[in-house]
């Protein structure tokens, strides 16, 4: 008998379908092809290619713009939004606008072309991390920016046009429909049971430990119950923190080496599948900490969105979470980092 | 500069990339290719191949699951959901399941394998919504199911496996999320201007025209306002009406045509894309019929949605939706429809 489940969350309902369910390996994916080496505007040597650099970590000694970065941030060179104008806005009868004013960056998270991130050591994935963090904090520094989200495209199915290893972050002038629903139901939870929702998900998830894919003392990786889509994974923060941008210190690394073994065991187990991820954090202005919980999504992209899921929000998901837990925990996944040059 | 508009019924904000403006011509998609007709289920011939007829308009004097069909509805093969169970919900902790209860049918649109709902002739697209209307009706009738989401995905970027002309219907035992979330919005829009939040759009759009692509005395087709996709259209009755089910038998022919209208033009304009398109009704159960309004939503499938949609809800559309209206309005779009032999 399939399954309908409820994401206590977003109150999304999603078909999981038992009875058609898939292993790994009945996924058919795009091969994820890197794009030509030789031109890509991304590697080292290139830096005259992207617009000039906003922020590095780089050997010292070498030259902004110049080659000896490990990580770099640059402006997205065809940005969706400007970082010029203001943030008025008009109405048009029944309809609203502003200017598209927004930051549009580019984290380049390696010289290596060949790589991703899943790929790179604890310590490399640990400043990408620490680039995130820096864009993120200097943005709010920004009145007119309400929400960033940073995000990652990992092949063409999932959107990205350049296969070079990079995330993405996207600063607003107004809070996402999404960010404003997951704050309203931490609310709402909050109001009734005087706790954080996903605080009070975490704990039932640790005692049952189906949907736990792997932990480490400070971040959990769990396939979350109302799964989505085939192999959906959250990295959750086991200590209370509605913030990504309060990150402390001494968990950059604990939560490079959680994302590095969420995305190299997705890597095994699924052959390098195209996926997206994405930081859900609190909105920059929201003064309200207790009802909300930083998180990291990360969604293969193993089978296509069709009418029934665009227009319902609805989703059918053909693999167990418990199921998909146990693939992720049983991948051996022991490669070898690979150093950039 | 980039434009930011918000949706007045979701309150999704959309970026409109005006400085990246792409023209139809600018989309490489998939090319929309039949599957091989000789091994195709819904061709004429092999009714034995599906599950047992439900529903069909037929040849007075042809038999039930043999040829001399003009539309036919099975049930789906390898259905999402079954029709046997119950619908008690079963709280698990923070969670909640049911059974998977519910229908899944496919209504096949015509004997003819190498054509699509655009290029048929108005009377048997007619035939089709009829179709629709049986079943829709009929599902009503079961006091399990909650909502029922009519929907049509064409070409494999759109989901759809088999190319043979067919839309599904899937009868749900819950209220979907974004169902939920229009009704809610067109509540909040009465409570506060004592009138329906469609009809006061409606009103804006033909006053204004900008957006407009076509209309007959009972329908018109508009590019929305704050479209998601490039070319997204939205058909719309000019009275009001909650209930696609409630559907008047003199505007079953209009419906037909205006759906055939904006299909055709987007299959020219746009050199046969896929697309998804979903029809937005209220409840089944739900009592209050003066603040929503159905419609039919059909999205093309150009884009990517990548990272940035997935986490946010927010959405950036290449194409202005004014320059998509008028693209679709010029379009020629006096193809001979094809008939079934």
């Amino acid at each position: 008998m399939p399954e309908l489940r409820k994401d206590p969350i977003s109150r999304r309902w999603v078909i999981i379908a038992t009875e058609r369910a898939a292993r790994p390996t009945d996924f058919a994916h795009e091969e994820v092809e890197p794009n030509d080496a030789a031109r890509c505007p991304f590697c080292e040597g290139r830096e005259g290619q992207t617009p000039p650099e906003i922020f590095a970590f780089r050997a010292a000694g070498t030259a902004k713009d110049a080659p000896g970065w490990r990580v770099r941030v640059v402006p997205n060179k065809f940005p969706a939004l400007r970082i010029e104008g203001r943030t008025d806005r008009t109405h048009l009868g029944i309809f609203t606008r502003m200017d598209g004013v927004g930051a549009h960056e580019v984290i380049i998270e390696t010289t290596e072309h060949h790589t991703h991130l899943g790929l790179l050591p604890t310590d490399h994935v640990a400043e990408v991390i620490r680039a995130y963090l820096q864009r993120y904090r200097d943005l709010k520094n920004d009145p007119r920016f309400e929400y960033a989200l940073l995000f990652r495209n990992h092949g063409r199915t999932a959107g990205a046009s350049l296969s070079h290893p990079h995330s993405q972050l996207i600063a607003l002038p107004v809070v996402p429909n999404r960010a404003a629903q997951e704050v309203e139901a931490g609310e709402r939870f909050f109001g009734r049971h005087g706790r954080c929702i996903y605080c009070a998900m975490l704990e039932q998830e640790m005692e049952s430990r189906q949907r736990v894919v792997w932990e480490n003392e400070h971040f959990v990786a769990i396939a979350p119950y109302a799964s989505r889509f085939p192999f959906e994974t959250w990295l959750i923060p086991k200590v209370h923190e509605a913030d990504f941008g309060a990150l402390r210190p001494e968990l950059e690394v604990p939560l490079a080496g959680a994302l590095r073994e969420a995305l190299l065991r997705l890597h095994h187990c699924l052959h390098n599948p195209p996926y997206n991820f994405m930081i859900h954090t609190i909105p920059y202005r929201e003064e309200t900490r207790h009802a909300y919980h930083w998180h990291l999504e990360i969604t293969p992209r193993l089978t296509q969105v069709a009418g029934f899921e665009w227009g319902s929000g609805f989703y059918i998901n053909t693999v167990v979470p418990e199921d998909a837990a146990r693939f992720l925990r049983e991948v051996t996944a022991d490669t070898e980092p690979i150093r950039a040059r």
